[in-house]
């Protein structure tokens, strides 16, 4: 069961169809942000080592997804897009607490991250169901299934650090994010 | 025929085996740094198909790089120590010219991880012909040719975007490099 605390509005997968470019964008980039998250995770943290080997190897799987969807957006005749930003992560990143140990900072990290993974996932569950040609829906439902992974692998990473005191910090956190995503337009973005 | 204008001092591979596990250590940090560069690339020239796709690439590889050696430690009974930072990288990219077009900057910054390519290249095969097991030995020979080939790439990139200017600026970068590194202590580290 996901840990999110809200369904996204049914009205979104339609938004995201009507410019399916901008939404592969945009997703090409969340891709590439969590590779540069999971190695900043790292080199903040190679005291943890079962952490650096998982996040590396979370970086790996996230940089095929990125290969991935590049690729779709190539046979579509489409580039990249520039790099907007993504008020939906910035909006969670600034419900990490700045206070505490480095091990609280470092549970608020991994449990947002967490969360965006777990949103994500849910959204590409939708792609999967909704998505024009057979090719497209077969590489979402994949994706959708390796966030899933990456989703139980920070709460696991949390857990181990944080004990049941994570467990009670990501109820706290999943209310917030269902608040940001309920604030924030439907737009043709993976967030 | 390797872009580098001297050759490491033989010295060097001896104080590298002296203290394994830091070089190890070090190296570790070397590839996530180049995972991180890479994917800044990535992120700052979205509109450069070509770089994108190459250069994700090249992340994967850097990224296979530090689990493997993060798993030398790791046999080792060793664990990957905290990022001192690098002195080498650090005089190299106050080399790149800040003036000039967006292209001129992309393409100074191309050549110069080209060298920091090249010179780990030449102190990796050094490493596989003298690391004390026969198991290393073979690891660092297999992680020399990739970097060869990464080489090769940043180099192919700069060219194509910068013609032969980028050759005739690579000429003044590598003399530039031969000097930074003729200036810098001998460490067990891998520049």
């Amino acid at each position: 069961m996901s840990i999110l605390r809200s369904a996204t509005d049914p009205a979104w997968v339609e938004v995201a169809l009507s410019d399916l470019d901008a939404t592969l964008g945009d997703h090409a980039h969340c891709e590439k942000k969590a590779v540069a998250t999971a190695v900043k995770l790292v080199a903040d943290h190679p005291d943890h080592p079962v952490l650096v080997r998982r996040l590396a190897r979370l970086a790996q799987e996230e940089l095929t997804h990125f290969l991935a969807v590049l690729g779709e957006l190539q046979r579509r005749g489409a580039q990249l897009p520039h790099d907007g930003g993504d008020p939906y992560v910035q909006a969670l990143i600034k419900l990490i607490g700045g206070g505490g140990s480095v091990t609280t900072r470092l549970v608020d990290q991994l449990l947002v991250f967490a969360l965006v993974e777990a949103r994500s996932c849910e959204r590409m569950l939708l792609l999967g169901e909704r998505l024009p040609d057979a090719r497209l829906r077969e590489l979402y439902q994949r994706l959708a299934q390796s966030e899933a992974g990456h989703e139980t692998l920070f709460v696991e990473l949390a857990v181990e650090l944080g004990g049941e005191a994570a467990r009670a910090r990501l109820a706290v956190l999943a209310e917030a994010e269902a608040g940001v995503v309920a604030a924030l337009p439907l737009l043709p973005r993976m967030h």
